[in-house]
Order: C-alpha cells, then structure tokens, then sequence
C-alpha cells in the first residue's frame, strides 16, 4: 500500500530522512575520531531513531530527573554513536563532546551508562536493555502510575538470547502497552549473518506468541517508521514490537550490507561523509512529556522491624521476610520481585502486606533481576529474591547493574550444604564469591533473626549491589533485639586478653565456631569468635585487632573455600602488616542428600572440625 | 476424538496404567522414606514416564555406555523420586535402595545427578535439562551419527526461563528430530498456579512459532500419550514437544490439583498408597537400542602446536584459536562452540580447520554451555568459547555442569581492563573469582602465546570445569616454544637469593611485573617474578619458597580485588605457617573508555604501580 502524503507531510518526511543521514555523518565522525567503535550497527537504526526522536518520543533533555519523560533504551549499546548523535541533534551533547567518544575520561564511553544523565542502564551485555525495559514498564504502569513511554531499540543477534524471550513473556503476560521494542533487524551480526537473516517474519510470529502486537516495516521508509510508531502508541492492549528490516552501514556503498564491517570505524570517513550528503546541523526540539508527573516519592519513616527472643529458634529467611514486610509499611517506596519462590524466600510475607508493589517473575530469574533494575531507574528501592543458587542465573545482569550504577538488592535463600537433603543444585556454594566480585557490591550474611532483621532494613540505604544471604532452617536467636549491626562491623562474641586463636564465621557457621569455642574453653584454650556478618564491606579494626592479640584465624564459611569469607578477611592483611597464621574451612567437597548436621560435618566445617583444626593450628605454632 | 483399541491394545494399556500408579507408589514411598522430596510433581508425570519407559525408550539399563542408548534427562529434577521409581521398575535400582532416597551417602539425592550410571546430567536448577537436551541430540545427530533419541520431561513452571527459549530456537532452527519434550503441565508451580496454568495452546504456540512440531494430550491417558510418543517419533524434520495436560498429585485425593502440597511427602502415605491401589511390582523390560553403534573414538594423537617466536607480539587469543584448530586435527573427538564471536576469540580458526566440528550458537551463552555439557555426555571434548565478561550469562549452568562432573572446557577472551576503549560491559573482571569457586574447577590464564597454545592443549585432559582466559591485545612472547607448563605450575620469571620481594602476576600484569621489576633492579631492589598461569590449583611450593625468601608479596591482577589472583595465592598459605607480608594490586574502580595502557594506569595495575607498591612496602618493613 502506498500512501498519499500531504505536502507538509512530504516536507516532514524529507528533514527525518535528513535527520537519519544527519545520525549516520556523526556516528561514522564519531567512531572515526575515536579510532574504534560500532558505526555500521549505528546507520542501519539511523531512520529509526530519526522518527523517534523528532516525532515520537516525549522528554525533557533540561530535566532527566523528569518523572513524566520517556525512556529510550538501546539494548543494541554497541550502536552508542547513534545514541550520542541523538543526544547531539537534541542538543545534550555539544559536537565538541560527540568527538570525545571512547577517549580517557569522556562519559561517551564504548557503550552507554548512566554516568549519562539521560541514560537510564548501561548495555552492551547485549539481550539486557529489553528486560530492564520491562521493569521501567511496569514502574511506570504499575507504580508511578505516569503514562510515560518506554522504548527500546534492540539487534536482531541478541534475539537469540533468552533473556529476550523471558522479556517478551513478562512483557506480553502482563500486557505492558507502554513498551515498544525496535528490533533493528540488519541481517548482520558480529561474524556473519544471523540466524534469520531478513526473514522479519520468524521474528514477528514468535514475539506474536507471546501475546504482543507486532508490526514490520522497512526500517529506512520514514513515513512507514512513522506510522509504525503511531500504531505501538495507539495500542493499548498489549506491548508492540515493530519488526524493521534494515541495512546494516546503510548509506554508504563500502560497508552497506557487507560483512566483516562489524565493529569497526570507517575506511575513509571523508568519503563516506560526502558519500551521506555531507555534515549536517539540524537540530530537534523533542516533544515534552505528557503531563506534569509528581516527583517520586522520598523513603518516608523508620520500620518497626520484629523482634525475637533471645534462645529462640528462627530461620533468617523467615526474620527477612517479616523485616521486608515491615519495611514496607515505613517505606512506600519499596518493592519486591519474586522468582516463583516466595513461600521459601519468605518475600511472600512482603506480597502478602504490600500486593501492590510485590512483583511476581515467575521463574527467570534474568528478568527478575532486570525488572530491579529497571525499577531503581525510577527511584524504587528494589529487593529480588530467589534461592541463592539460583541468582547465579543472574549474573551477567548483576554484573551490568554494576555499570549501570544500579542501587538493588538482592537476597538469596538456602545458601549452603546447610540446606541439607535437596543436594548441592539447590545449595548456593558459589554466591558470595561471585557478589563480593562485582564493584561496589556490599554482601551481608546473618546469623540469627534480629541480626538479619535489621540487616535487612539497613541494606535499603546503601548504594550500589547488596547481596543479603539467608539461610532455610532455624538457628538460635543470639542477639537482643536492640543490638546494632551496620554494614562493615563484625560481632565478637568471644574475647579474652588470653585468646590465642580467633575463629572467624558468618551465617550458620557462627554457631559451629560459638560450639568450638566452648569445646577448647573446656580445655582451655581461650578462642576469640568474630561473626563477621559484614563480607563486604569488612571490619578491618576488629580483625586486626584479633589478628594481634591471636595470632592466628580461622575462618569457616558454608561456601567453597575461594572468594568468600577467607578471602574476605584477607582484606585486612594487605596493606603490608603482619598477618597472623591462617586456617581456612569451606566447603571441599560435592555434596550429596543429607541432613543439615550431617552435611556440615562431611564438609569439615562444624564445630568438631573448627576444634580440630584449631588445636592442629595452637600445636603446629606454638 | 475416542480410538476404538484392540484387546491386546486394551490389555497393554491397562498395565501401563498400572505400571503410571506404581510409579506413584513408589514416589510417595520414597519421599515418606526421606521425609521430605516432590511427590506430587512426581504423580503428575507418573503416566507419561510410563508409557515411555514400558514403550518408547530404547535403553540397556545393563550398559548404560552403550553408544546407541537412548538419553532420558529429567529437566524438572525435582520429580527425582519418579526417576528413581522408573529405575526400579527397569530392574535397575532394588526397593531397598529406593527408600534409601535423599540419605546419607545414597546415590538417590534430592535431584538426580550422573552418580546414578544411568543419569546423564544433574538437574535441579530449572531450565536447563532441555538445554542439556539439545546438545545430547546435536551430538547424537551430527557427530555420533547414531540414531538415538533424546526424551526430555520439563516442567511448566521451568517454561519461564529463557535458557527453555534457547533450547527451543536452537532446536528448532537446526530441526533436531530426534529430540522430544515432554512438557508435564500440571498447573502448579512451587507457590501457586503458573503463568498459562492448564492453557496448553499457550504453550503450544509459542513452541510452533520456534519450528517445532507440537501435540497436545491428555497426560493421564495413557493411549493418548502412546500415540503422541509415536507422533514425535515418526516426526523426521523437526523436533517435536508434546504438551500435557496433568493434575499435580494425580492420584491421591488429599493432594491432587491442590494448592500448597509442592515438595513435600504425603500427610498419610498408607493411605495415599492405598488410594493408588496398594504396592505393584511391575519389572519393565525396557527395549534396547535400535542399532549396535560404535564405541567412542579415543582422543587420538599429539597436536602439532603453533610456535611462537621469543619477541614477537601475539595475543594469546590469536595462540588459542591456532592451537585449537591444531588440537582438533590431532584429536577427533575436540568440538568448539562459538557465542557468535568466534572471529574474536579465534575460535573461528577451528570452525575453519573442521568446520563439522565447530557448533554456532549465536548469542546464547546459556544454551552454548548446555551444549558442551550435553556433548561431554557423550565422551566429546567440548571448547565453549566466548569473551570472558559473557560467561557470566552461563554461570548457573557452570555451577551446574560442576554437579554434573562434566568435562568440560570454557575459554573467555578479552578479558580485564586491558581491553581497552569497548568499556566496563565487555570487560572480564570477575570471572576468575566466579570459575574458581567453581567445584574441581582449573583455573588457567597465560601471559603469552606460547603458554597460551600449550594450556590450551593440556587443558583437554585435565577434569571438572576448566577455565582459559585470553587477552585481546597483543603481547610480547617471552617463553620459547619448547617450554612446558603443566597445570598447577607457574613460571619464575626472575629470581636471587637476595629478592626482597615477591611480585606475583598472570596474563596481561606479568608483562608490567618484570617492568616494574627491572625498575626496581635498576634502583638495587632485587624482585622476584612468578608468572602464576595456573590460578586452580596453584603452584604452592613454588609460592612457598618465595615468601621464605623474600617475606614479601605483591598480587597484581587485571580483575576485581576478589576471588581471583590474590585469593588464589593464599592457598599456600591457609596452613598455619608464616604468612608473607602481603599486598594486593587489583582494579578498584569502575573503568569507562580508554586506550589499554591508559586502564592499567588508572586502575593501579601498571609496572609503575607495581614498583610503587614495592617500594613502599620495603619501606613500611624493612
């Protein structure tokens, strides 16, 4: 079908097209400044942005912070000479700064962050921009209640990653009209074609699966883009992708639609440039938002968290989720998202309390991740819990809301051998290695229930990763309800002057270490034991302190020995000092099925082998 | 539509019938045995396992080697007591060892895993048994070349993972017939109903928009489900997923299609066995495989490895690709696999050399491990390859691939700071944290092109998880070609017996570690270097003897000061002896765009930190 265009129509169409060469001049001078980057990934979604920015989308460049602007995310990061061309055209970014990309110290960097101000996540993971667009959806349906937009420009190659599909379910299940994804679907992916080439269609009938509304379109027919964008806004049903065949480095004979043009800037700029029509300086005024939003809402007050008797019996997880609930009532403006696991994470307690703001994933735990993410984009204070195993599922996107200067937390349950029976696929073995590895994470382990209360509350105030590990069966209630326990400090819970070993422990091991403690103070052997519940970060004085008077630590975790609470601890012995004689006890072996007690004895980390090792430790340096 | 059966067909049916409620019996037997386990997700696909142990498969429970064997992989592996009911049933687990279930010390844990000989994968984290799946009937179709089938029972609730799409796409785009699922759709997840709940067309659709062939039945009629077997069977274009409607519980009034009764054993198991018609005894005799197929081909030959020249620039992953495509003509039992990046790691090099060997995966990291998880099922010696920063999108399936003892190489390139422009997305920097707290895993990281091709080669031999980090840049070869480097080794690049102090480097820092310590020569300061290539298992006499020698240690790693280098070096030291005085130089900050040498600057890791950091510590204990 061929449509009649008015003569203003004509008019506007002739400048989007100009505007898209305008995307393509800047993203190749962009790239050919630099020496490096992805401009032929960036021209063939030029018209696509073109349209969008000069027409569709609704935001406020002078005020980021603007509750009512749009969001555009490109899940295709690479393509970030295009992002910065846009910023260019509407004018956020000076030419000055668009010749700074992936120079020292530019904010332009290879792929976008958020150091950015009007860029919500960082990309470049690629299948990533289109889950955290979900969660920027459903905060602004279901929690904002402001009808912004979110738009989200993706590659054809990352539709083979699965976080795309547990995007386009949640996203279609919850029939998020606010959503649209643009998949630039160029043919061409990193080394050659992609699985589906231009067949648009075995894209569209997949995504129509899962209950979205689809729409193809020649991605370089501006007028057709146009329409295309007024149809997703026009659908209220249910999300919409628009399906756009494009050409990879259009625009420019050399690159166009070749391969081995990936990732690479331009033979000849100077060419290529003439070859687009020249250096162009239009300039957009983009649309406003749609109405005036309120500001988010601040944290509000201190929770009533519970309290339990000292001698008692409670899991963590179950103090968590009781604390969570609690922190909801003080604070509106915290969320949780379950991976179909709340009854055993206990975050059920939080949906059961706060039903509006407690999110249900089902089981991808990608998108939960991502939907956190997406979430604090707006302000929200996310806490996405699951099984501690099970976050590993997670963590390319855990390591990306690290660049994305993302302030989550995150909480896994039944962590350990200490689960018992279910075997070692259900046992997080591996987590706090891989939590205290991403930049700026903070990893907190409780041991008993107040402590993991008031853990849990105070993990809402850091910045960046928090990772809080609970544990499933029931541990006695050591700590008064008043006690204090902020992130970086550490309990002693037994010191003498006459210490001479220090037993170092978190979660479950602490009341292994409080056992062998009394064993040795039976024969008297003093042992200092630290409960260090902050992994990250670690109270250096008091391990410092014990080192001196000691001499020795022993650290028992519930984790494989690397990266974990012996590897913590070393935080305060590499600066040079003296470092005492060191034990450490982990988990060495593949568990199987067994109890709980069974369990930590075969890995060598009950209290039977913290005695062991300790007089081993007392005999060997005497 | 009702099908009139023969009397033979009649009778056949009705013992299958009774063999589905044995099956039931025997799972409420189990989990009231151990106390705990997933009866009622085991009673729902009870029928379904029936019909396909007494009919479909082909399996010679005697030799579970056997090449022609058919595979049966429990994706839901928590409905491990109906696994080990259809052992028992085939004659190869005895009652006695059934009620042995989730015990101390037995075979039969929580989930099953391949401790069980006739066990191919463990399962137990969801979504990824169809994954294991597709790489099994890869290697059944295009490298064993025997017709053997693939029968893999999922879940509905795992239908949320993405990783069940990456199967789905992958399957589907390269029409593995000779792979079945079987989607027990039981409405119930773990805390309530699932997304599609019993809406089989929801399913069902979306894997036809995948290429598949799908059928939808009556999971409790057992004609019904035998005819579907047969459907999928006769199937020869593409793979097929029969979608079955089931009550979780079936069976069992007190539990069936009921809310809160997932993972737990029977209130009154007499009872409920009563209901199902009391104890059976049935014994299967499972068919055996259709065809004599040859035994496994042996590793072969010694590679005939690339020689780098003392002094030339190389980067090691160029080393690995040539070694690769150099290993592979030696051994015809090494495949690669590639995440769409093979041109960057060089894998590309073997996809070139043997191009039937070589599995494109496209962007999919998850479904790429599975693969070489499901290959190594079949004695094949898989590379799995892609950048570093990008297997962390897999990392359950590694943590997995752990439980499931698979052999198993994973290679990441372009890992750390030293990337360079690209950004902290493509940037490894927690990767060796998170392999090496990996169950048995080896850990390897080589600084030149020479140690990068001989690690590549010796790591086909060695067990568990093995881990290859490359390097984008170029670096200079500093070992001739005649060097070896065994795992578990490391190379003293520099030593006397007046060093005073040791630097402990690997990959990209050990080229700034013998700047620095010509630096420190030049002002009179001996130095120590250790290029420390293997991080798991690392060399502890070697580390040993340089802290006797010279007190002092420097790390200096391109990765997040956790879990990595640092960690790894404290091994040799978690014995109760002296420990060194110690610092750690590791990237601190959150890097952005930049040339390379610049991101070694900036993140403290470059000779002049080192020498700095050596200075002062010399300074600070003199």
């Amino acid at each position: 079908m061929t449509t009649q265009n008015t003569p203003d129509a004509d008019a506007r169409y002739d400048r989007l097209r100009e505007l898209g060469q305008q995307l393509r001049v800047d993203s190749v001078r962009a790239a050919d400044a630099a020496g490096s980057g992805h401009p032929t990934s960036s021209m063939s979604a030029a018209d696509l942005a073109a349209v969008l920015l000069d027409t569709h989308l609704r935001y406020d460049f002078d005020d980021p912070e603007n509750p009512g602007n749009d969001h555009l995310i490109f899940s295709k990061g690479h393509a970030s000479p295009l992002v910065y061309a846009m910023g260019k055209a509407a004018g956020a970014l000076t030419d000055e700064q668009l010749l700074t990309f992936r120079k020292n110290g530019s904010l332009l960097e290879g792929h976008p962050t958020p150091r950015i101000p009007w860029v919500d996540v960082a990309t470049g993971s690629l299948g990533q921009g289109l889950p955290f667009g979900v969660g920027v959806a459903l905060a602004g349906r279901d929690l904002d209640r402001v009808p912004y937009r979110v738009w989200v420009v993706c590659g054809d190659s990352e539709m083979a990653e699965g976080s795309m599909w547990e995007a386009f379910e949640h996203a279609g299940y919850e029939k998020l009209a606010n959503l649209t994804a643009i998949i630039d679907v160029n043919r061409l992916g990193q080394r050659g074609a992609t699985r589906h080439g231009w067949d648009l269609d075995a894209y569209a009938r997949r995504i129509r699966s899962f209950d979205w509304h689809t729409i193809e379109v020649d991605g370089h027919d501006v007028a057709a883009v146009d329409r295309a964008y007024a149809e997703a806004a026009a659908t209220t049903d249910r999300p919409t992708a628009i399906i756009a065949k494009t050409r990879k480095g259009q625009g420019v004979r050399e690159v166009a639609d070749q391969e081995g043009k990936h990732g690479k800037p331009l033979k000849d700029a100077a060419e290529a440039i003439e070859e687009l029509g020249g250096a162009r300086d239009l300039h957009v005024t983009v649309q406003p938002p749609r109405e005036a939003a309120p500001r988010l809402r601040t944290g509000g007050g201190t929770p009533e968290l519970p309290d339990y008797k000292v001698g008692d019996s409670v899991a963590t997880r179950n103090a968590f989720g009781e604390a969570l609930a609690a922190l909801g009532a003080a604070r509106e403006d915290v969320v949780a998202l379950d991976g179909e696991v709340g009854d055993s994470t206990r975050a059920q307690k939080f949906g059961d309390a706060h039903p509006d703001r407690y999110f249900q994933c089902y089981i991808a735990e990608q998108q939960m991740v991502a939907a956190a993410v997406g979430m604090q984009v707006r302000g929200w204070v996310p806490y996405a819990t699951t099984f501690a195993a099970f976050l590993s599922r997670a963590y390319d996107f855990v390591r990306m809301a690290a660049v994305s200067r993302a302030d989550l937390n995150l909480v896994g349950s039944h962590a350990g051998v200490a689960i018992g029976e279910d075997g070692p696929s259900q046992m997080g073995l591996e987590d706090l290695a891989a939590f205290r590895a991403v930049h700026g994470s903070t990893v907190l382990y409780p041991c008993d229930a107040n402590q993991a209360a008031r853990l849990t509350a105070a993990m809402a105030d850091a910045s960046g990763i928090r990772y809080l590990r609970t544990s499933r069966g029931e541990s006695p209630v050591i700590y008064g309800p008043g006690e204090d326990f902020p992130i970086g400090g550490s309990k002693t819970l037994r010191a003498t002057p006459e210490d001479r070993v220090t037993l170092v422990a978190a979660g479950v091991t602490v009341h292994e270490a409080l056992a062998a403690a009394d064993t040795l103070a039976e024969e008297g052997v003093a042992a200092r034991v630290i409960d260090l519940y902050s992994l990250k970060p670690v109270d250096l004085p008091t391990l410092r302190e014990a080192a001196d008077v000691t001499g020795r630590i022993i650290t028992v975790e519930d984790h494989h020995p690397e990266g974990g609470l012996g590897d913590a601890v070393l935080d305060a012995f590499t600066d040079g000092r003296p470092v005492p004689r060191l034990a450490r006890l982990a988990v060495r072996t593949m568990p199987g099925s067994a109890s709980p007690e069974e369990q930590l004895r075969a890995a060598g980390i009950d209290a039977q082998a913290i005695a062991a090792t300790a007089r081993g430790l007392l005999t060997s340096t005497p």
